[in-house]
């Protein structure tokens, strides 16, 4: 079911996809079988969405990933969007373009989420948890409201990143300009826990199965099955 | 005065409201009198605004809740969505289903309140805030932006919550599933202030008119009139 | 260009711009040459848009302030806004009435800047960067995603502020209304730098060159060419 009212030029539309009201999906945009693609959201060329996927009101995909005069990096990137069978993305969220989501996701509103990222399957990005580029999360992991995840980082498998979490991948703060070879984010192994509030700097890897405490401020490597917290983080105990 | 571009199909609009470009209204929404819903706002069945009450551009009332394969709870509301007289929300907010406030509250750029939230009168909810599932807000209360409230806690009447503030509700970071007897937020008492950047943990109770320094990590209860500063916060002085 | 499901009032629209689906535009409205409107966005009147200016889905350009009886301070200002040439606009940024935004700056997404704000050109605003009334932000200048700026603070030239930062104007939290003499955020001078989830309170003074370290708590002012950092920030070092 077609809203009248909705200006749909591809004909790649599934069996049992209802679009709503003021939708505009693109002619090269694919949608599959039984999605609900709410009003006002905005499909542009190269999407291609799975099947049983609820798009709601005021999301964007496939934005093209804009450099002002203002911005570090060039950006490159493909045109390609892919977002799994049986996602979810919330009102308002943005998905730039080369952006791969797998099955099961749940996107919050909000989200944002740039040029070359991967996602696995099973995660949750929470509400305007904004990524930059060339992010990587494996499966079932999860990001809560507000946090950050920085340009050229990884995070693994099962990991949880809770509300308002700093991630940076330049100690010059944007002072020397990009260079990919010194630009680098965090990496988050399998199973890490990082608390609410806690901020991690660029190059620092955090162990299979660490905990960051809430509030802490991890400037160094942190081994595996190992608690930190305060500012620095210092090491506590095993976990 | 509803513009020829509107899609409106409840029957019960106040006298006096204007709507604007492109909104959608569903059938069982009501809408109060002298009220202003700008351009591209959804507002689903359910959904019932006071008078005077004026809605920006982008704003979606009455969101079902998602549940997709990644999120622990499984979310279960009724549907009604309850706006007091004399709000204003601001452009691309986001109201669940099942949340009611109450009147002469400004609630601010994309702020996105969840299912079973309850908002008294004359409060401010800031841009950018998130307030998780069964959140209670007392009379008079703000909470200013990028603030994030978690899933069962409770704000009293006359409290400050500042910027970029982090409640959590679970110190097992979401690891054993969703236990309605083990998740439990942070109450904060009547006139209490909490400052920027502050993260208060499970279960912690704010007494009434206590201060919270910026930055301070709270992680066990504080006396009421009482001010607490540090990572962990510490007592400071009576206030 | 301009679709037909567009509704634009206004004759001013330059050559070579193009205007997508639904997007509205009021008739006093003035825009530029070779331009993209996307779509779902939304023009009031008194916006005046330089040339090759590019705008995302779901912008509001224009938006009143609002007054709820939450809302301690009343705002006053003039209608117009002013976006300079070269600009990029993301998805669902909202621009109040009463800004003016130089040349050639990037506005990331949701990004929310409020009346009487004045950025000069070539500045990068991030995403869900939420600006109070009357921030003043010079040329070359970066404010990273999900941070805020509190009102009647000033910015200078070539400053990096990193993301989540808190900046506050009132030691009162609020307590004792709008008294424009007494509410006064911070300073930051030229070339300073602010780390990720610092957190600057009133009145602070960031000298020229300064550079505050990630997590630290700024309760006095910093002097040029200083490095500060911890809970409460101390003076680390010359840089």
């Amino acid at each position: 079911m077609i809203s009248d009212t909705a200006v749909v030029k591809s004909k790649k539309i599934g069996q049992g996809t209802t679009i709503r009201e003021f939708v505009v999906v693109a002619e090269t945009a694919i949608i599959g079988a039984r999605c609900i693609i709410h009003p006002f959201v905005l499909i542009e060329g190269g999407v291609e969405i799975g099947d049983d996927v609820e798009i709601f009101s005021g999301v964007v995909l496939g934005k093209e990933p804009k450099g002002a005069s203002a911005v570090a990096r060039v950006p490159t990137c493909d045109k390609q969007v892919t977002i799994g069978n049986g996602c979810s993305i919330g009102p308002n969220a943005v998905i730039f373009q080369d952006v791969k989501i797998g099955t099961g996701c749940l996107i919050g509103d909000g989200a944002s989420i740039r040029e070359n990222c991967r996602i696995g399957d099973a995660c949750l990005i929470g509400r305007y948890v904004t990524l930059n580029y060339n992010v990587s999360i494996g499966n079932r992991s999860k990001v809560m409201d507000l946090t950050h995840l920085t340009g050229n980082m990884t995070v693994g498998d099962d990991v949880f990143i809770s509300i308002h979490v700093s991630t940076t991948n330049d100690n010059n703060l944007g002072k020397l300009g990009y260079d990919k070879a010194r630009v680098l984010g965090p990496a988050i192994d399998n199973e890490a826990m990082i608390g609410a509030g806690a901020s991690i700097l660029p190059r620092v890897s955090i162990g299979r199965g660490a905990i960051v405490a809430s509030g802490a401020v991890v400037t160094k490597d942190v081994a595996d099955e190992t608690l930190v917290a305060g500012v620095p983080a210092r090491y506590v105990r095993l976990v």
